[in-house]
């Protein structure tokens, strides 16, 4: 198998940085792609052993082409995640002022996260748009514009400076990213773990959502993301990404899935992996009855009555 | 083990005719019983076999009696049951005409089925309690009474001749008898069954019952009878005695009962045995994604999941 | 209207010291009836104001024919309960040993709480079933038994003496009497009240009760009791009789109400009245979003809504 | 108030299209916009009546710069949808012939629809993306590319000729527009209505969705749409853009809306209009005890409950 990393290039984005904090990197080749899907496809193909890629943003919402690859195509699984703090730094060439920039630069997803900030401290610049907050730097660099909104970390490889950091117009703003291969067994639970997994409706049933849902509830297992996306054949047609808390060897977890599957015209199984976000206080224990214990208990129960032995 | 039966007697009552229903009675001793509590302590003695008490009464309701019996104490099981539709005889000495009663006799348990037929047809007739209806009969026999109703069966025993048969003020009038024997592997599952258990609920867990009834429903379990009882540990503390459609071996059933299992303090396990009362259109076929076959399929594909091969 | 309370008698009874536990008794006459129909018919008939008849035992359950005479025939309503902890005294004539005792005699439904009891400390004694603890009492007066079990209150009455007081077997043994009248408006709401509704399953629909369970609890409403009684169409036709908690007046009450007269063929209000057990622990805040200061805030921006006012 | 509608430009697109399908656009000024969120400023700057933009895609999925222009900023309404196949033409310069096309373009969102015809009919072209379809169709106009995909209609205006009509990857491919206003009353009930509403959930609250979920459930009220936005407050925080069948005055719908009011920190009404997609078999009537004939009948029986009168 391949020691490589594919991931979303260019090189000097916020993506690399959130892969650079994988420990295993330091001994892998990594790989800048020219988009989400051809990174995947990377690993598909066997080129590369998995890619990294952005699949959730807190200002944004969910990255559709990430969400709509894994729904769709060759089965692969999330064996990682890593959340980062996005916040923007203002690279310059070395010297220049605040007040002689004239024109400023960045990849258009950065907008969200700077209007305010240069409406208040930039009023009438021009903005234009870069392919990447990577290649913004690099256009400043060449001198086509005066400033680029990118990540501080961006400013050596391109002989720039920071001439204002921790530029976020809203507060808490993150990026989750995912780390996927193709399928393989999961990585044994830690005890603070996330299990991802696609679903598609039956047609023309209301109320399936609820029934689906309540697959989940009634095992005492906890949703953290819910994103609908289109099936593709039409509008009202959708199957449903889904986050749920725990392990697919938790028993309540697999317990739920199989009902999901038995449920559902279709389920894909997106991986179970490490929760990244995790601070002591997020680690909910399980609730009342659903831990892997009382499953067993429950379990060696009904044999014995299923044997008339009580 | 003893090849006898328990029953409620005396003999001559509806208990025993709905007994004679069994086939295996041919080859048993039915011995009568005072009371429910004795009848299932001769089971529990290991003196009988099993015992046949009636445990519902479309009319009356449960039968505290041997719910509470079997709600408590020594665990016991239910392996049949059998549904009586109950309807009176009048029956008096041979000669006597209607004009000629003054007095009439039965257990108390049958006025809710003859006071309208009373009030029609013997208006200023005399009541008297007996402690059976076979009791009445014989209390007619003797001269004591002029006319006992009783089942038509007990004419003959008692010498006695039924004036009118058929009297019941309630249509589709019933009783459900069952037979209770010591916990064993039950009967295998006849594809109309009936499973029955009992659950406490947790204290001052406001919705807990509707958890409990969740359980079988996201399984796709119906439910046939819910009874609750008091646990006698003061007013607002109930178990309830359910009675579910399937076998202990459906695994839609196998699982809803863990679900029970583990969310309950309590749960006590009374048997899965043929439904007696099952007309063709009475049986449902599972639900989708809720038969054997399906459970089973969705147990190989979380197996896959969880090794990563699909 | 007359200005008389009828009540299950006869006089001596745990019945009556309930009812004189309600100040108005001072001014009402009490008039003890033979059975609980007969004095619910007083009511009916205009001859009574309102009825005091037990409903609940925590020992035997629900009390059948007082659940049964609620549910048909005219119309009533239940305006207060009080709650009663039994306990019983032996009852002898004056100077009699325990060890002169042969014979005791009490209402059967006396059992229950004085067997252990008796096994333990009269093991050899006779029993013999009176026609209410106050009949047993006179009974022993006259020296027809040596002993009766009966409320400790009743020993004055009947020239007798406590040879022992709190006799119970079950601890918390308590009894639930409600007083009756016809249909009118509900007292106010005290911030601790009950309501109770008999409601009918519609038929051939398996999870109709727990939809049903799903109109409470989704506006927040606890259920404190849930009882299934046959309809007399036959076995596995049911109705419930239902406590929540709370007020008609309430506004997450009379929604929850409106949505199971919606949903089931029958409904029978049975009245909004303060709760008796109430200590303050057991009186629960509404849930969040279940206030009617929260109902009346979300009518108001329905209604802005509809205008397209916001 | 001015008699113009914004739309999102520019001329010659399918949303312009769509938005000639109002019989009302006749007697109304279109102007075009240069993006979604002008569009909707011009709405709440009182420069336009209405705007017209695209809100659904079934391939690519909800339009997010219209979602998170409705949830957040001054409140806008949604007044009426319209539902357009979206199929392609390949337009060319009148002569020339597919052999001859060495380079097409149209914007990026046309992609999806053509890209499977392209590999089997174009394989060697060169793609290049223009900032809309009808743009692209007039970089053809003038000769600086060979080719361009757009809707049919924008031939004529752009004097191209359609080599090839009908052009679509996915089957069923629609786009969902709607005309959004400032707050008004909404248009009365058509009998096949659509509710639109943002509902935010409570931090840290497993299980919240469910919840909103089962108020719609519990008043028979079906979901049409369910799309989860960030709140912009970090990952794991949403809201939920949700599509009920129904209209706010269905009192189904008015009751479910004000359980979300309640259950929910915040919930924006984004208004109830015809449903564009409608064939006979697509209305459901309600179902048992949802009508508002049976709303009122219920309230009519609340009322006489209260007051004591049944």
């Amino acid at each position: 198998m391949p020691a490589s990393y594919a991931y979303l290039g260019p090189e000097g984005t916020f993506t690399e940085v959130a892969l650079r904090t994988l420990p295993e990197t330091a001994t892998r080749e990594l790989v800048p792609m020219v988009s989400v899907p051809a990174a995947l496809d990377a690993v598909r193909g066997g080129e590369a052993e998995a890619a990294f890629v952005p699949i959730e943003n807190s200002v944004e919402g969910g990255i559709t082409t990430t969400l709509d690859e894994l729904v769709a195509g060759e089965p692969l699984m999330i064996y990682r995640e890593v959340l980062l703090s996005i916040t923007f730094a203002l690279l310059v060439r070395p010297g220049t002022k605040l007040s002689e920039i004239k024109t400023v630069t960045a990849h258009p997803a950065a907008q969200p996260q700077v209007r305010i900030w240069m409406k208040n401290n930039l009023p009438d610049v021009i903005w234009e748009s870069a392919a990447s907050n990577a290649d913004g730097a690099r256009l400043v660099q060449e001198g086509r514009y005066d400033a680029a909104f990118a990540g501080e970390f961006a400013a050596q490889k391109y002989g720039l400076e920071p001439l204002e950091t921790g530029i976020h117009d809203a507060e808490n703003a993150q990026t989750r990213f995912v780390l996927v291969g193709k399928p393989a067994r999961p990585a044994a639970p830690t005890g603070a773990d996330k299990t991802s997994v696609v679903v598609w409706q039956r047609d023309d049933h209301p109320g399936a959502l609820l029934e689906l849902l309540q697959e989940f509830a009634v095992r005492g297992v906890n949703l953290m993301l819910l994103q609908s996306r289109p099936t593709g054949e039409g509008i009202g047609n959708y199957c449903f990404a889904i986050d749920a808390e725990g392990h697919i060897a938790d028993r309540r977890v697999g317990e739920a899935l199989m009902g999901l599957k038995r449920r559902c015209p279709q389920v894909r199984f997106l991986g179970s992996y490490p929760r990244a976000e995790v601070d002591a206080q997020d680690v909910r224990a399980p609730g009342a009855g659903t831990s892997d214990g009382e499953f067993a208990a429950a379990s060696d129960w009904l044999a014995r009555c299923q044997d008339g032995r009580f």
